[in-house]
């Protein structure tokens, strides 16, 4: 394992994180704003989200230029919704990946309009997307999907029902409720724009649907195992401040065994609706098995 | 004057404002959620931008029902843009048009989520625009010049400059520059979403971008002389509230006259380019008088 990946990842973080960093520095803007949406833009991440919409063109044996405006945008989709997210009247973070979250250097005003700034330009990235990569049909798809999958009905709902589940007791339907939509859904959105990108057809969208779907989840199951049973050097939290801080998890839910039962079915779920494309999937099987056993 | 553009406001608005409602109510997401958006779309307002677009369709013979999903969208992102101005980190306003601002009733963290939810959906607004209104390049025009006039390089880096300018004394270039992107960009671009939608040539996409200009800046002249000369109860805020506030204005920068004379000057490079464009844009021009005489 990781023969194929590490190469992989390391060449296609270099490629979009470039994106990013050229698509900010080349706005007509105030300086301030440029600098808070590249300081949350640059604190780093595994790009996870753009490395399965590369990972997923791979698969197509399509070239990975095609996707690099849309991976941008999903990148800064994920980033605006970490910096909405830390504000004082969210999850109050100050920290960030090791680094004063947004709002702790900028102030809030700055951090806020920073986030809609990023979400707006999201969908410009994918409005620019050169014609010899993408035809008005295929972008008019990515958009309708990413506004899907970040908004009410997608990740911004996922936020909101989390918030309102703070405190409470919930069912596992309401936790995957919270995951399927906070986390899934631009996941999941990641392989469908490389699958829409790369004109698969409807049953290879649904089946790459399907596999994002069980990964995602699969993502979040090791989450909570990780809080409970991790290193706190490598996770970079209090082990069991989940637990402290009352919220519902897995293990809470299923018992620590039912929780790795459950992360074990949805890796299979996972490999098994890859199998069923009959692409070439070498790189997304790596991913979940990233997933399925990462320790951080 | 106003003979055609009462009728003509009441129809468009009772249209948009119907748009509006059906497309929140038809989400499944968190009620809450829902509830926070519809509370600040419906808060009224003159849905001057949506009438712009329709008064632009108008020109050119097309018929409303192309420009409803758009119309709502603008409306969306303007409303987002109130939502998220009047949080307590940025103008820290608890009224607007006489009721609780959002964040009063929702507080602070469901605000800035209906803020997120209402810019994004408003993106999937205009890519679900059915197919006989408008076809992939039409909407993908649309789509790439809402995100510029709706982010860092509109509205988003507009309200960047107007908080760093709070305190300092601007000149006209500095204060052109905020009105401009504030408000300006949102403004143009609903009369320019009405030529891309009716497929006008250059020529008259230019002129009309150019008269939509005119008009933003003229509208912000007279905001400010309101301030300064306006009725209390008509305007709805105290006169004089910029001078107290140290906001610059025109009427400060270039003398109450000069201000006048900058508004008279406005109106009538609007209407110039106006009639330039040989459209028949009778309500354009409503609208422009409308703008020079309003009183509130």
């Amino acid at each position: 394992m990781n023969d194929t990946f590490v190469p992989f990842s390391n060449k296609h973080k270099m490629l979009v994180e470039n994106q990013l960093r050229e698509s900010v520095n080349r706005l007509k803007a105030p300086s301030v704003l440029k600098e808070s949406m590249l300081y949350s833009l640059e604190a780093g991440g595994k790009r996870i989200r753009p490395l399965l919409l590369f990972a997923t063109l791979e698969a197509f044996g399509e070239q990975t230029e095609k996707g690099l405006q849309t991976a941008a945008a999903i990148e800064m989709i994920h980033t605006y919704s970490l910096i909405h997210d830390d504000l004082p009247s969210m999850d109050d973070d100050d920290l960030r990946r090791g680094k004063p979250t947004n709002h702790k250097v900028f102030g809030e005003a700055f951090a806020i309009l920073a986030g809609d700034a990023l979400l707006t330009h999201s969908f410009q990235l994918i409005a620019e997307t050169p014609e010899k990569f993408a035809g008005a049909d295929v972008k008019m798809k990515l958009v309708l999907e990413l506004a899907k999958a970040a908004g009410a009905e997608g990740m911004v709902g996922g936020q909101v029902a989390d918030m309102e589940a703070e405190g409470k007791l919930l069912t596992l339907e309401d936790l995957e409720y919270i995951h399927i939509h906070k986390t899934g859904k631009l996941l999941s959105y990641s392989v469908m724009a490389g699958a829409i990108l790369a004109n698969a057809n409807d049953k290879q969208v649904e089946l790459l649907t399907a596999f994002a779907h069980h990964l995602g989840l699969a993502f979040q199951i090791q989450d909570d195992i990780l809080d409970l049973e991790g290193s706190e050097e490598k996770i970079g939290k209090r082990v069991g401040s989940d637990e402290q801080n009352q919220k519902s998890t897995y293990p809470a839910l299923l018992t620590m065994n039912g929780a790795k039962q459950a992360l074990s079915q949805h890796i299979d779920m996972a490999k098994s609706s890859l199998k069923q494309t009959g692409l070439d999937t070498a790189v997304l099987e790596e991913i979940t098995d990233l997933v399925a056993s990462r320790d951080h």
